[in-house]
């Protein structure tokens, strides 16, 4: 025998369940976008092995979003960026870069550009740190989405910025810093490594 | 009248509530702790007004492994970091360095040093960049804590790099590259830029 009143508390508690697996849902659902920063500080790596499939245009953007928040010395935002997701500029990029044979299996790549003249007082050191500074928010960014990246180096090789420079059509008065390959990451690929060591720090004194 | 099953699945729904109220309470205490990437790189700003509080070791030493967690070239890892919680020391920075008055109600100061002879081929750019980005990443772990910082530069000028060595006994071959000045922001102080310029990003090709 079923009373009346158990029917009720029946339809209720079906509906209280349904309260708890939407907010389980939900919660998932942001810890998946929300990582925090220290974990993703922590484990972020350089990522080198890709699987090849591309990354999206609202991920390259939400990136280079990233970016642009880093400081600048005297907020002069000398940086500029070069977003590549062409198959054959990607491997063109790679032709001639003899560390970022990766960018052949990356979905895009970035190329953090600087410019002397437009850093503060003109100072080549603050252009290539301001670009540091982006660059470094860049591969946050691209952990913090799940994606794998790893910075090759342009600056300070001639060779090697000329290549960028003559590839992407970048004018000579622009550094380009470096190439940040992106991509999906293959699986069972590269782990985060404890760099911390306790004898780098001098407290109060060197 | 209340029947067994009624009694039976009301105390199932109050099980239920409860249930949902802790794994609320649950959900909110991780994200007061855990501050996402984004909303982290976002909020972060160049704070200069301090309450002149107290930063705290524990705190320091989260900013630091931070810090030590950015890449560097071929995993040279050329940085130092001097830890200063010394008020006379702090005000004796301040002394010397132009832009770095705040540093008098600041709780603590990173300076964050680097090694050309340390970096990735002895080369002085890697160990310029390698710095730079350890000090992106203490800037974001700062805002990541609820606390604020700004980086004052000491390179690539001779004299305030001469006055950070002489203040905190820093040989010679060592780059002492900013001073980031750590505290707890005052109230009302300094908001975060939205620095985003779409004018900024070159699709394909510069």
């Amino acid at each position: 025998m079923i009373c009346k009143g158990e029917r009720t508390m029946r339809k209720i508690w079906i509906s209280a369940v349904m309260c708890l697996l939407v907010a389980g849902s939900a919660y998932a659902g942001e810890a998946a976008k929300m990582k925090d920063t220290f974990s993703v500080i922590h484990s972020r790596k350089s990522v080198r092995t890709f699987t090849g499939a591309e990354v999206g245009k609202g991920n390259l953007e939400t990136i280079l979003k990233a970016g642009m928040a880093a400081p600048t010395a005297v907020n002069m935002q000398p940086w500029s960026f070069v977003v590549v997701t062409d198959r054959k500029t990607l491997d063109g990029l790679a032709a001639g870069l003899p560390y970022a044979k990766m960018l052949t299996r990356a979905g895009a790549a970035i190329i953090v550009c600087t410019e002397t003249a437009k850093a503060y007082d003109k100072m080549k050191e603050f252009a290539i740190i301001d670009a540091s500074l982006a660059g470094e928010n860049i591969l946050l960014a691209v952990e913090a989405l799940g994606l794998g990246g790893v910075w090759t180096a342009a600056y300070p090789y001639d060779d090697r910025m000329g290549h960028v420079r003559k590839t992407l059509g970048i004018p000579p008065e622009v550094i380009p810093l470096n190439v940040i390959a992106i991509g999906v990451p293959a699986p069972g690929g590269e782990k985060a490594k404890d760099k911390f060591k306790r004898e780098k720090i001098h407290w109060e004194t060197w």
